[in-house]
């Protein structure tokens, strides 16, 4: 198979710093669409896996799931997409899709299992998947997205990963007007929680452990801010809340946040704590409540997001980086220390010899 | 208040035995029936609020919550019932009758809190409720359930607390035909939710950590049965259930039962256990998977699965006893050595001198 030589940026081990490397793309079949990468977001999850603290990372890692660019040629039987279109890529490039939750539109699910946009099984080349610290990538346009006209390319990139991950399960569980809704933690994934659920019309009440971060949060939004380690204002939304979007990757008290749910209420997790969270039968028993979890969204919900937000003009709080900054960007970003995601301007990379 | 001085079974001391002992219950009001308790389920809740396991228990403490009898006498304002009709009691006695929840017919989760049948605040005498091991109960029309007449009366009572404990979140997440359901722990609560889930309809699957239960898990109506501890044998339910009921009250492995979970499955804890469960985040987020939790059951919910149960002619496996084996039965249940509940026949008290 035909391939590109294409400029990325990425790790050879676990311990290495991200450097310049170059890797293979596939030229476009059919059904690709080659889309040169203007603006790639910075996930959390880039991070776990260029240092392997997910366990099966496959070197070299090339991270990257938020990619915002323009397609610059395209297969001969795409039909979605045509070159100078703005398009964007997310967590997945394709799965089987065959089974029953691709069948649903629910990639993200898929049954023998949806391939990762880095770090995945290549179905075309001998190799594995790379992301989108690159110039360019050749996707299948069914997992190509939309970009609405009136968003910020850079600061849209995010929409991708952290705003379909959010989005995702505010729909999935009816959060709308009349609701009070609770986010927790206010961070990549926070941070448009907060957005995502306020244009969704829910009353949004932001937790937070650190009162700096009280005018952030309204700013963003919020309605109501609530210093999590302060018991009288937490108990002040006692069986108050319909639902949770929590979006904290650390250890914490998930009981204390159960209490805060109204008689049927669901808290959804969407950040992935190392250590199981230990779940007070009684939290739950005594509402019939639901702890639950979610994981990006499918490919139609995530157009429906992108549409969303550009009806409602939401897209990210971002900084932008150049790609030699982003080892210093994820030590700043295990620290906490960005508001709210960093996005590579890929122009640098380009740039570098 | 004019009250009724009544033969009971109790105990008024955590640590000691239950004994026989003269209680007080009020002469009906307007809206009250007194009922003559014929049977009465021994649910665990009766053991742990006896012994003060769960912090709280007020003594003199005379448990039971599984009630059925006949009417002998009605109020001036009763329009539901007359004397002679053979009615249940279950959990509650009273609720507040004004919250959004007793307004959903969601009483089991009154904002103010539900007026247990025992050991709650009796709002009509200055003491706290007693429940039915005892040879009569005075209750407001509202909360008094009709018992089907095709159904033997003894086995019928723990429908009153297991049977709706497990129908209620049977019929809350939709179980039916086209589905497998998972039940987990053959006991009191469990082998109700064989007969129930596989009277809805569905593939009852069965867990259970010992091989001398299967065959009663088939006889009870499972479909297939699963060893818990062998792990091909769960390996071969991965992903492959629609909802599990769990009816464990001991610490177990959450994480296992949530794999065997199809994307947005629930597993609905019905029992109580202890120490907090462990729950490992990514195996609710990567299938949009929920751990949940359900209480009895509302009034109407409660008739409802009476009428249920009297259509599909189901009762619970029980072993009668008198009430002077009552601390004996207690050993026992605590050692899992009952099929499936022990039932007091309450005649055994009313011979008592």
């Amino acid at each position: 198979m035909e391939t590109i030589s294409t400029k990325a940026y990425g790790t050879e081990a676990a311990e290495a710093p991200l450097d310049q490397l170059g890797i293979e793309r596939r030229k476009p079949t059919a059904h690709d669409v080659e889309i040169d990468i203007l603006f790639c977001g910075v996930c959390h999850s880039d991070v776990h896996t260029a240092r392997n603290e997910w366990p099966g990372t496959l070197y070299p890692c090339v991270p990257g799931h938020e990619i915002v660019g323009k397609i610059v040629s395209v297969g001969g039987h795409v039909s979605k997409f045509k070159v100078g279109d703005v398009v964007g890529v997310g967590c997945m490039v394709d799965s089987c899709r065959e089974c029953q939750y691709c069948n649903e539109g629910l990639e993200q699910y898929c049954e023998p299992g949806m391939t990762g946009t880095y770090n995945a099984p290549d179905k075309h080349l001998n190799t594995h998947t790379f992301g989108g610290y690159s110039e360019r990538i050749v996707v299948d346009e069914n997992f190509v997205l939309s970009i609405p006209d009136n968003l910020d390319l850079a600061a849209a990139a995010p929409l991708l990963c952290a705003g379909i991950t959010t989005y995702s399960p505010l729909k999935h569980w009816n959060v709308g007007p009349g609701q009070k809704v609770g986010v927790v933690g206010i961070g990549g994934l926070g941070h448009m929680g907060i957005k995502i659920a306020k244009a969704m019309g829910a009353e949004v009440v932001a937790f937070t452990t650190s009162e700096s971060k009280f005018a952030e949060a309204k700013r963003l939004g919020a309605d109501e801010v609530v210093l999590s380690k302060d018991k009288e204002q937490m108990a002040a939304y006692r069986g108050k809340l319909h639902f949770i979007l929590d979006a904290v990757s650390a250890e914490h008290d998930i009981n204390a946040y159960i209490s805060l749910l109204r008689v049927d209420g669901s808290l959804a997790l969407v950040g992935a704590p190392e250590q199981p969270l230990p779940v007070a039968a009684f939290s739950l028993i005594t509402g019939r409540k639901s702890f639950a979890g979610s994981m990006i969204g499918g490919i139609a919900e995530t157009q429906e997001m992108l549409d969303f937000c550009g009806e409602h003009n939401i897209t990210a709080d971002i900084e932008m980086i150049d790609v030699q900054q982003i080892n210093e960007a994820y030590d700043r970003m295990v620290k906490g220390d960005v508001k709210y995601r960093f996005v590579i301007d890929m122009a640098s990379l380009k740039e570098e010899k």
